[in-house]
């Protein structure tokens, strides 16, 4: 029997969509899904293995839009691998990453692809696509921006208004890559937030001897997150309505901002991240002495004195912000993170999180937050339909690619660095015990994951070629 | 063979859904879907029948959740009949309606349900539920909002701040419903317009002897419904957030209301109708002579100087209104309309509608206002869901009732009184010509229309228990 | 040497405009100001008296317009007469005031008017206008308002949205009367409250047993006051952009909708008053055992919990809030307010404050929250010229009544039932110590009141015929 | 008899100011006014010479806060010297400017307000003040700020968010420069542009060709002047909510976020100028030919197909645009404006319009856009008290410079480049006829114009050292 033949029914779980719960079989043949069967109803199908998902969710596998393994940053790389950072993903219920290319200013946007690919390739658990950070909008990017759109199946390109003089464009290279997006149908992403006036604030902060980790928080304002958005928002109208996708919003001021322009019926759409669902400046960036580094990320973590987490759950629910992504960067405290005591702004930026958002979220669910049915959407639909994706990702439905969850509402997930998959030797999330948990994960109509059991392997994970985002008008 | 393992295949179709058009056969049993399946993978079923769908869409049956069968209004009834009503239905793609039972003040509610249940049994082609209009909220009628929600299958309540003396309820009572729904978990659905200050201006008008068709919308100014619309709004808040629908939303002032409480998160939700997003006062309700009593309807048509039209087609797509449904109440032109010459307020207030709505918002997909995915959702997938009939009905999902509807995207409908099935000597859409037609239809896996030919039958439709909104969080 | 040319120079003083603090003299002769000089260019007037008012501010006597001097409430009557009343407010620096004539339903509104001024003829020590209050919005009092606007020097015009069946008019009777106010020119004055939603969250409060003050806010939500509010500008809007100014705000919720219409150029006013800037609902109206009584007034006192007196400060700085009023309508703690004991539905709406609006707003400069100018704004100058007094009131200017105030800046003004002239028998700001005190205080040109000598009379006030507002576009 | 004992009075006329208009006297002692008198009052008074005002307003002399006399751009200079401009001003009601000195990146800020002194001393008719242009944010120029603030007279400082590489700050400058506002007391203006993403647009315009003057509009689009404002705002809030003052506003967007900010109690104040009152990009800059030169200065004149003028006389009136200045900068059309034939970019940016502000404006008043009040108030004693200028100019009080013109509301005013007496060869408002007409114009007590007789001299004027402005909180 060859493998693309084989068989499997999942029996007896409820498949949760964005639209609702209801008990469904799934046949899976090969690498795909053939069927969606009422319960029962499978019985006229040879099957060549059962999985019982009796009192289980049956899920499409998770999408993480946003993840950095292995990225060089600030004279260090993010400690997981595509190989090691793949298989946590998998840990946790996700089945699809896409990562970030980057091209950074006088290289050839090709060749630093190019060299991403060689990261990746043979290495992955599971399927994988690049988004492409341009570091160096010029005439030959913009021109390789077509090129990646049509025939290397990249259709969104990150952009930075943070980070001058290593990733920042200025506002004339933003337009310019916009109306090149706005003519290539490919989308923008948006890391937003005033880098220059940061930079004077950090320069300020660390002149008056303030060095503490807590101050990577508060020389990023909140409202300079709120300016950049409009910013992006502004200039996006102006190269035609281009879509836009600001990634990691984390303060109210962004959502006001990205509500308002979704309200006047604009391309443009958000993730938020489960760090600024969950932690704060105050709880963990300002932990005493030198703790507060594990948090540093940018955005930060915002203030538990203002709305901030609450307004996140709230465009969540009102769809203001459509995915929930990780950024995935992580960096060992021991270290990586120590470059910067003393000073906070050699601090590499990031977290780990790849493995924890599909529980995260679910907890969410818990606590009455969300809607099953907007986990399984800004967790895994949404994301595949906005990267270009769907229906082979996102979905359960015949055709679709078998990349199936089978979780555990009344399971437990104790967050540890001690159990955790990630290469990182601490957790963001150390303590947490959520309800919910995944028990059997399939890509690609492999099982790769049972009941604590690891079977996938690096290679296994393939390039994802997108194409355009479905949400436009 | 017992009907109900009949099997049917309809193959070689597109499946549209809420997130997506796919390549996919569906197989119905009895009269549910036994099972979605990837093309080609059905093979392993014995089926007695096949619907060719080639080049089709497929979808789930449109859900009307806003007509008035032989409703009594203004000393006459509106020309629909269950029957010949539910028959126009199907041959537009809709298998499932919510029509109204009417309590009028002095009533005993469980008996005006009771005569509606009379009037509708057995004559009804397709399923049908009912919400319960109140006419008269006292003591007596609250207590029977929860027996309603909890034995009879009605969830959903609606009031009206219109029609004073007639429908009209008090904000008094309007917040004593709405707290009672808060409590049983039903639904309060809302005529929002001032019918009080409306009153006077109407009797101001008849008194300068305005009594044209066109005076009906000039006496009911947009501000008039935003008003209302805020109203139900701020009284659904203090009685906790009781989930609100708003209903035949017209004015752009109601949907900028609507939007700010959605932005806020609150359980508000509203439906616009095809006749608002197409015709205007000028055009129509303006028409000469008294042709214009034939789009008389309440709210009534907006002017085509403002944008009204375009606010609801920019609703439609951000949400803000979640359902089309057509508010059909038809009422012929000869005898009933003319009513009303030479006083307008005499015209019975609707037209009919419940053919077309399948149609005219697919064309809304053609002219891009609207995504294919949305045009399934707003008429099929969120009706459902909100009214709580969902998974039963508005989604093609093994176990769900086989209501198909096999629709081809590229034949085109031609409006007219001369050919269409409602029971109304004119329409208020005559002349359109549509791009996109229905082929066939199936209802609880009975094909009820093929190709032009109706093979349904009175006493098929069922009477809809459903349970609470699915959309509360 | 008659009284008519009798001249007072009011040297050394700074004259507060609502532009600015100038040092300037100021020459009186009879009951006019007859020249504003520069310090020392009196030189060439002979004059017949000289108040010093160095280091003192020099302000035109502060404006009233929300009075309720011994309004029938409830079976019992408020208790300050207009002659206990007047005197009171020149004790606090205010020299105007505008109270309010009552017209109830069944009442002919000339013969309403005619008893008003009946109480308050021959009685009042400071000059004074009435408001008229329509209970019983028909055909005949329509009619009226345009004889009383013309004739009788009212030009504005009070309705409720509260109180159902003892002021409130429906909105049919409100729109009507707007409509007939932007005919002749008057403002409509509204208390906006939902009454109907209102009556039944206070039966349903004393059915539970909970018959405590507290429950006199807590049956009054905000939601409610935002919801009239909302009403209310929609109607004028409908009617043709009535002047419509909103009494005694004190929800944020209003605040709001206020600004929102502001912002649209709209023909929206309101006032808020001082114990809705220093009282809350939980401090207050909360207080232990039978005390809250003595704070009930509608609207009510806010939750500290939410952002409503800073709402309030800042409508005043921005504007959106252009009138300080008292809404002064005291009822004594004996025997009056007593009269709610084990229900407070009967409970005397309203507190005493007349006399200290001055001072407390004053105390907003010395805090920060408005400017000194914006003080003389918003408590003399804008209700002067709101309600078509200007510039006879308001302002100090040649040619303008002699009404000046000498307010010393360092003074202190210590609060309390003891030592206050209002004929009440506690005061809400009891133990409220302020910075800034009145000191000398003129009326049409007399001194009424000298560091702590009243030398006022009844008789002396004359009633004001007043025109149309001057703030309409 | 010395000048400063010199005794004129105006009488008969009706003194305006910003609330109201009354029948006054003006007694002008010397330099100053002694008095303001009710009419009949100044009888004790001997008075060297009267001026007879009846059937005239009297106003305070407007003041122009935004003009550039003599002002380098673009390889050539602005037209009018401090000389011609000032007397201009004069012809036109305008008595006191406020004109920017320039320091550009690389020069000492002392050293260009020294060369900007020069270019005035002297040379003015009236008298005028300096705002500070910082071209170059650097240590020596922030510190110079606090020098011009405190010792200098020089309380406000101009940005430019536009034209990269001249005058453009970037955001990080921005900050600090707010930041030492912030600790002095100044207040920053803004040119509101974003100027970086225009020069793209810019290019790509020439490079295509679009080489008319109706593409400096096209190039400028309104959402770029909106955003710009944004970022001002939101950068003056990490300041420590720094005064912020943004210059000739003209879009629809800028108008929004401004109101936003300031019904947030925000200390955002803004200015609009007539052109973009009365004048379109479609009409103006959209001229055949190379006409539209004419027009050309930036912000652009926009569409008159977008709601723009309407904004902004709304805004006049809501106060969320508090002054109306002229941004005068007269370029001759012929080889000046000429420079740009063939390449738009190169025309120098500019009109000339300081002698019609006061007339333009009136118009307003006429046409019903603006209360008599609100004219004197945005034209005259708004920018004085906005630029520390107050009470000394922009009010008719005892003690005020006495800068008094006498305006005629029945007389006529012709625009014409053949009459007007700016150095400019055409007239952007070129045959409009205007009702209302400057008659006589005192200058600190002179007459310096009379019924068309120009009676003022290069010199009179003298510098205005400047305090901070009277509008913070």
């Amino acid at each position: 029997m060859s493998l693309a033949s084989r068989r499997t029914l999942v029996t007896g779980g409820t498949v949760v969509s964005t639209t609702g719960a209801t008990p469904m079989d799934v046949l899976v043949e090969g690498e795909r899904i053939a069927a969606l069967l009422a319960p029962g109803a499978g019985e006229g199908f040879t099957v060549d293995a059962t999985i019982d998902a009796a009192g289980m969710y049956v899920l499409p596998g998770g999408v993480d839009v946003h993840t950095h393994m292995q990225l060089p940053f600030g004279g260090t790389e993010a400690s997981d691998t595509f190989e090691t950072g793949t298989r946590a993903a998998v840990w946790g219920g996700t089945t699809t990453i896409v990562d970030f290319a980057v091209q950074r200013a006088g290289e050839v946007v090709q060749e630093s692809l190019a060299a991403w690919h060689e990261k990746a390739a043979g290495n992955c658990a599971i399927d994988y696509g690049f988004h492409m950070i341009l570091g160096g909008v010029d005439d030959d990017a913009l021109k390789a921006m077509d090129h990646l759109a049509e025939h290397e199946g990249i259709s969104s390109f990150k952009l930075f208004m943070a980070y001058p003089g290593v990733f920042l464009s200025d506002d004339g290279q933003i337009l310019r890559a916009m109306q090149q997006a706005s003519g290539n149908g490919s989308t923008i992403m948006m890391h937003a937030e005033n880098g220059s006036a940061i930079d004077v604030l950090v320069s300020q902060a660390l002149a008056r001897g303030d060095v503490d980790p807590v101050h990577h928080g508060l020389t990023r304002p909140s409202a300079m997150e709120g300016e950049a958005v409009n910013r992006a928002i502004a200039l996006a109208e102006v190269a035609g309505d281009t879509p836009l996708y600001i990634v990691h919003v984390s303060a109210s001021q962004a959502v006001e901002r990205i509500a308002e322009a979704r309200s006047q019926g604009r391309n443009v759409f958000a993730e938020t991240c489960p760090q600024y669902l969950y932690l704060t400046l105050e709880d963990h960036l300002g932990a005493p002495g030198f703790e507060g580094a594990k948090y540093v990320c940018s955005t930060p973590l915002r203030s538990r004195h203002e709305s901030h987490a609450a307004d996140l759950w709230k465009g969540l629910r009102t769809d203001d912000l459509a995915v929930v992504s990780t950024d995935h960067c992580p960096f060992c405290f021991k270290d990586q993170k120590e470059l910067g005591r003393g000073n906070f702004a050699k601090i590499p930026n990031g977290m780990g999180g790849v493995e924890h958002r599909m529980d995260l979220i679910h907890q969410g669910v818990v606590d009455g937050e969300l809607s099953l049915q907007r986990w399984v959407e800004t967790c895994s639909t949404t994301p595949a339909r906005m990267f270009g994706m769907y229906p082979r990702k996102g979905v359960l439905a015949p055709g679709s690619d078998a990349d199936i969850v089978v979780y555990d509402p009344k399971g437990t997930t104790r967050i540890s660095a001690e159990t955790h998959h990630m290469a990182i030797d601490y957790s963001a999330f150390e303590g947490f015990e959520l309800t919910g948990a995944v028990r059997t994960v399939m890509s690609r109509g492999t099982v790769v994951l049972d009941r604590g059991v690891y079977s996938g392997r690096p290679g296994h994970g393939r390039f994802l070629k997108r194409g355009p985002s479905q949400y436009l008008r």
